[in-house]
């Protein structure tokens, strides 16, 4: 199944986003991954290497949306 | 049923995240509505008054979801 991963770093705007991420994509289509990048920085790199410039971000299908605003990958790195 | 509203003008960027919406929303839980702001001029208004400053965005449940970013809502308006 595709694998759709939703990159956040729990701000308002991404928790705000990641409810309509869990509650409206079609699971039957789309595994779903959440990753806290502000808890797993470990995967910062992996986010970076994806596309991603700010969070929140979902990556599907080697395309990345980003979502509103929430923070850069950069503050993310250094907060 | 609840309401998906995704507003577009046909840049690259929104014809991109128009696809995801069509393919991966749950169309169990919602109603999507697709507008072109570029051919349905008339509802540029209401798409303002919904909060959207720029598509492709998601109005979904009173909030607006900016994707990426394609087009500036003035520019559409002036387009």
């Amino acid at each position: 199944m595709l694998k759709a991963i939703f990159y956040h770093a729990g701000c308002p705007v991404c928790v705000d986003a990641e409810q309509v991420v869990l509650d409206y994509l079609d699971q039957t289509k789309l595994e779903i991954e959440i990753v806290h990048l502000g808890t797993e920085r470990n995967r910062t790199e992996e986010a970076e290497q994806a596309g991603i410039q700010s969070v929140p971000a979902l990556v599907l299908g080697g395309n990345v949306y980003h979502i509103n605003f929430g923070a850069s990958l950069e503050d993310v790195k250094n907060g």
